[in-house]
Protein backbone atom coordinates (compact mmCIF):
# COMPACT_ATOMS: atom_id res chain seq x y z
CA UNK A 1 0.00 0.00 0.00
CA UNK A 2 1.60 3.19 -0.90
CA UNK A 3 1.21 6.38 1.42
CA UNK A 4 -2.09 8.67 1.55
CA UNK A 5 -3.72 10.49 3.05
CA UNK A 6 -7.43 11.46 4.50
CA UNK A 7 -9.01 14.54 5.27
CA UNK A 8 -11.84 14.44 7.59
CA UNK A 9 -14.81 17.27 7.56
CA UNK A 10 -17.68 16.26 9.78
CA UNK A 11 -19.79 19.10 10.09
CA UNK A 12 -23.45 20.65 11.11
CA UNK A 13 -25.30 22.55 8.86
CA UNK A 14 -27.51 25.84 9.77
CA UNK A 15 -30.69 26.60 7.56
CA UNK A 16 -29.31 29.34 5.76
CA UNK A 17 -29.82 29.17 2.05
CA UNK A 18 -29.79 25.56 0.55
CA UNK A 19 -29.37 25.90 -2.83
CA UNK A 20 -26.57 27.87 -2.70
CA UNK A 21 -25.11 25.66 -0.51
CA UNK A 22 -25.50 22.69 -2.64
CA UNK A 23 -24.51 24.21 -5.62
CA UNK A 24 -21.00 25.27 -4.33
CA UNK A 25 -20.56 22.30 -2.26
CA UNK A 26 -21.06 20.08 -5.93
CA UNK A 27 -18.31 22.63 -7.47
CA UNK A 28 -16.01 22.34 -4.60
CA UNK A 29 -16.23 18.41 -4.99
CA UNK A 30 -15.24 18.74 -8.73
CA UNK A 31 -12.98 21.36 -8.03
CA UNK A 32 -11.13 19.66 -5.86
CA UNK A 33 -10.96 16.47 -7.90
CA UNK A 34 -9.18 18.28 -10.59
CA UNK A 35 -6.46 19.28 -8.45
CA UNK A 36 -3.01 17.86 -8.40
CA UNK A 37 -2.24 14.87 -5.67
CA UNK A 38 -6.26 14.04 -5.38
CA UNK A 39 -7.57 10.42 -5.32
CA UNK A 40 -11.38 10.44 -4.41
CA UNK A 41 -13.72 11.59 -2.02
CA UNK A 42 -17.18 10.59 -0.12
CA UNK A 43 -19.90 12.85 1.22
CA UNK A 44 -22.51 12.00 3.29
CA UNK A 45 -25.35 14.47 4.65
CA UNK A 46 -28.53 13.12 6.27
CA UNK A 47 -31.90 15.24 6.86
CA UNK A 48 -30.69 16.59 9.75
CA UNK A 49 -27.85 18.50 8.28
CA UNK A 50 -25.47 16.46 9.58
CA UNK A 51 -22.37 15.45 7.28
CA UNK A 52 -19.07 13.72 6.91
CA UNK A 53 -16.84 14.40 3.88
CA UNK A 54 -13.75 12.40 3.90
CA UNK A 55 -11.09 13.48 0.55
CA UNK A 56 -8.43 11.68 -0.06
CA UNK A 57 -4.72 12.99 -1.49
CA UNK A 58 -1.33 11.94 -2.09
CA UNK A 59 0.39 14.12 0.02
CA UNK A 60 -0.33 16.18 3.15
CA UNK A 61 1.05 18.67 0.83
CA UNK A 62 -1.65 18.09 -1.72
CA UNK A 63 -4.03 18.88 0.97
CA UNK A 64 -2.54 21.84 2.31
CA UNK A 65 -2.57 23.09 -1.40
CA UNK A 66 -6.06 22.10 -1.85
CA UNK A 67 -6.69 24.42 1.64
CA UNK A 68 -5.20 27.53 0.07
CA UNK A 69 -6.92 27.32 -3.29
CA UNK A 70 -8.24 30.94 -4.01
CA UNK A 71 -11.62 29.33 -4.89
CA UNK A 72 -11.44 26.96 -1.95
CA UNK A 73 -10.92 30.00 0.31
CA UNK A 74 -14.21 31.84 -0.74
CA UNK A 75 -15.91 28.26 0.08
CA UNK A 76 -14.61 28.08 3.41
CA UNK A 77 -15.26 32.08 4.45
CA UNK A 78 -18.60 31.28 3.41
CA UNK A 79 -18.96 28.13 5.01
CA UNK A 80 -17.69 29.70 8.55
CA UNK A 81 -19.67 32.61 8.03
CA UNK A 82 -23.39 31.06 6.64
CA UNK A 83 -23.14 27.41 6.41
CA UNK A 84 -21.96 25.67 8.97
CA UNK A 85 -22.72 26.20 12.58
CA UNK A 86 -19.87 23.87 13.24
CA UNK A 87 -17.21 21.88 11.96
CA UNK A 88 -14.36 19.65 12.43
CA UNK A 89 -11.59 19.00 10.41
CA UNK A 90 -8.91 16.27 11.03
CA UNK A 91 -5.70 15.83 8.46
CA UNK A 92 -5.05 12.29 8.77
CA UNK A 93 -1.98 9.67 7.54
CA UNK A 94 -3.72 6.57 5.91
CA UNK A 95 -2.05 3.20 8.15
CA UNK A 96 -4.22 0.32 7.52
CA UNK A 97 -7.38 -0.25 5.29
CA UNK A 98 -9.35 -3.06 4.16
CA UNK A 99 -12.83 -3.63 2.48
CA UNK A 100 -15.78 -5.33 0.94
CA UNK A 101 -16.60 -5.15 -2.28
CA UNK A 102 -20.17 -5.35 -4.32
CA UNK A 103 -20.79 -9.28 -5.15
CA UNK A 104 -17.90 -10.22 -3.19
CA UNK B 1 -2.03 17.79 20.16
CA UNK B 2 -1.76 14.33 21.47
CA UNK B 3 -1.47 11.86 19.17
CA UNK B 4 -4.42 9.94 18.17
CA UNK B 5 -6.32 7.68 15.55
CA UNK B 6 -9.00 7.27 13.42
CA UNK B 7 -10.76 4.60 11.81
CA UNK B 8 -12.89 5.89 8.83
CA UNK B 9 -15.86 3.40 7.98
CA UNK B 10 -17.91 3.91 4.72
CA UNK B 11 -20.57 1.89 3.82
CA UNK B 12 -23.43 1.25 1.59
CA UNK B 13 -26.76 -0.63 3.08
CA UNK B 14 -28.46 -3.02 1.43
CA UNK B 15 -32.44 -3.25 1.93
CA UNK B 16 -32.28 -5.73 4.05
CA UNK B 17 -33.33 -5.78 8.12
CA UNK B 18 -33.33 -2.35 8.54
CA UNK B 19 -34.60 -2.60 11.97
CA UNK B 20 -32.77 -5.39 13.07
CA UNK B 21 -29.78 -2.80 11.65
CA UNK B 22 -29.89 0.50 13.57
CA UNK B 23 -30.49 -1.35 16.57
CA UNK B 24 -26.95 -3.16 16.39
CA UNK B 25 -25.74 -0.01 14.90
CA UNK B 26 -26.64 1.86 17.59
CA UNK B 27 -25.37 -1.17 20.36
CA UNK B 28 -22.33 -1.25 18.99
CA UNK B 29 -21.86 2.36 19.53
CA UNK B 30 -22.66 1.81 22.88
CA UNK B 31 -20.21 -0.95 23.30
CA UNK B 32 -17.28 0.95 21.17
CA UNK B 33 -17.85 3.68 23.68
CA UNK B 34 -16.92 1.82 26.92
CA UNK B 35 -13.67 0.41 25.20
CA UNK B 36 -10.47 0.98 26.33
CA UNK B 37 -8.67 3.89 24.48
CA UNK B 38 -12.04 5.35 22.61
CA UNK B 39 -11.99 8.83 22.01
CA UNK B 40 -15.43 9.54 20.94
CA UNK B 41 -17.48 8.30 17.43
CA UNK B 42 -19.41 10.48 14.29
CA UNK B 43 -21.98 8.48 12.25
CA UNK B 44 -23.80 10.15 9.39
CA UNK B 45 -25.76 8.02 7.18
CA UNK B 46 -28.43 9.38 3.96
CA UNK B 47 -31.69 8.12 2.92
CA UNK B 48 -30.31 6.18 -0.07
CA UNK B 49 -28.15 4.19 2.83
CA UNK B 50 -24.66 5.72 2.19
CA UNK B 51 -22.63 5.78 5.76
CA UNK B 52 -19.55 7.06 6.77
CA UNK B 53 -18.79 6.31 10.83
CA UNK B 54 -15.59 7.75 11.88
CA UNK B 55 -14.74 6.74 15.30
CA UNK B 56 -11.45 8.33 17.62
CA UNK B 57 -9.28 6.14 19.61
CA UNK B 58 -5.75 6.86 21.74
CA UNK B 59 -4.34 4.08 19.98
CA UNK B 60 -3.84 1.71 16.99
CA UNK B 61 -3.84 -1.26 19.51
CA UNK B 62 -7.38 0.46 21.17
CA UNK B 63 -8.48 0.00 17.22
CA UNK B 64 -7.10 -3.33 16.78
CA UNK B 65 -8.84 -4.82 20.07
CA UNK B 66 -12.03 -3.31 19.46
CA UNK B 67 -11.69 -4.76 15.92
CA UNK B 68 -11.45 -8.33 17.69
CA UNK B 69 -13.97 -8.10 20.32
CA UNK B 70 -16.38 -11.03 20.17
CA UNK B 71 -19.95 -8.76 19.94
CA UNK B 72 -17.87 -6.60 17.32
CA UNK B 73 -17.28 -9.84 15.81
CA UNK B 74 -20.48 -11.14 15.52
CA UNK B 75 -21.49 -7.56 14.18
CA UNK B 76 -18.97 -7.73 11.60
CA UNK B 77 -19.82 -10.80 10.44
CA UNK B 78 -23.55 -9.77 10.19
CA UNK B 79 -22.43 -6.95 8.39
CA UNK B 80 -20.93 -8.87 5.73
CA UNK B 81 -23.33 -11.20 4.87
CA UNK B 82 -26.76 -9.48 5.54
CA UNK B 83 -26.27 -5.09 6.34
CA UNK B 84 -23.70 -3.88 3.56
CA UNK B 85 -23.49 -4.41 -0.60
CA UNK B 86 -19.96 -3.06 0.51
CA UNK B 87 -17.58 -0.69 2.58
CA UNK B 88 -14.60 0.14 3.34
CA UNK B 89 -12.34 1.03 6.53
CA UNK B 90 -9.18 2.76 6.25
CA UNK B 91 -7.72 3.24 9.77
CA UNK B 92 -5.16 6.34 10.00
CA UNK B 93 -3.05 8.74 12.45
CA UNK B 94 -4.59 12.47 13.29
CA UNK B 95 -1.70 14.58 11.85
CA UNK B 96 -3.07 18.09 12.13
CA UNK B 97 -6.70 19.38 13.22
CA UNK B 98 -9.23 22.58 12.94
CA UNK B 99 -12.53 23.67 13.89
CA UNK B 100 -15.32 26.08 14.15
CA UNK B 101 -17.56 25.26 17.29
CA UNK B 102 -20.95 27.10 17.90
CA UNK B 103 -21.39 30.42 18.24
CA UNK B 104 -18.07 30.80 17.51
Amino acid sequence: MNAYYAAIFTSKRTEHDPKGYSSMADKMDELASEQPGFIRVESVRDFEGNGITVSYWESLEAIQKWKENSKHQVAQQKGKDTWYSKYDVQICKVMREYSLKENE
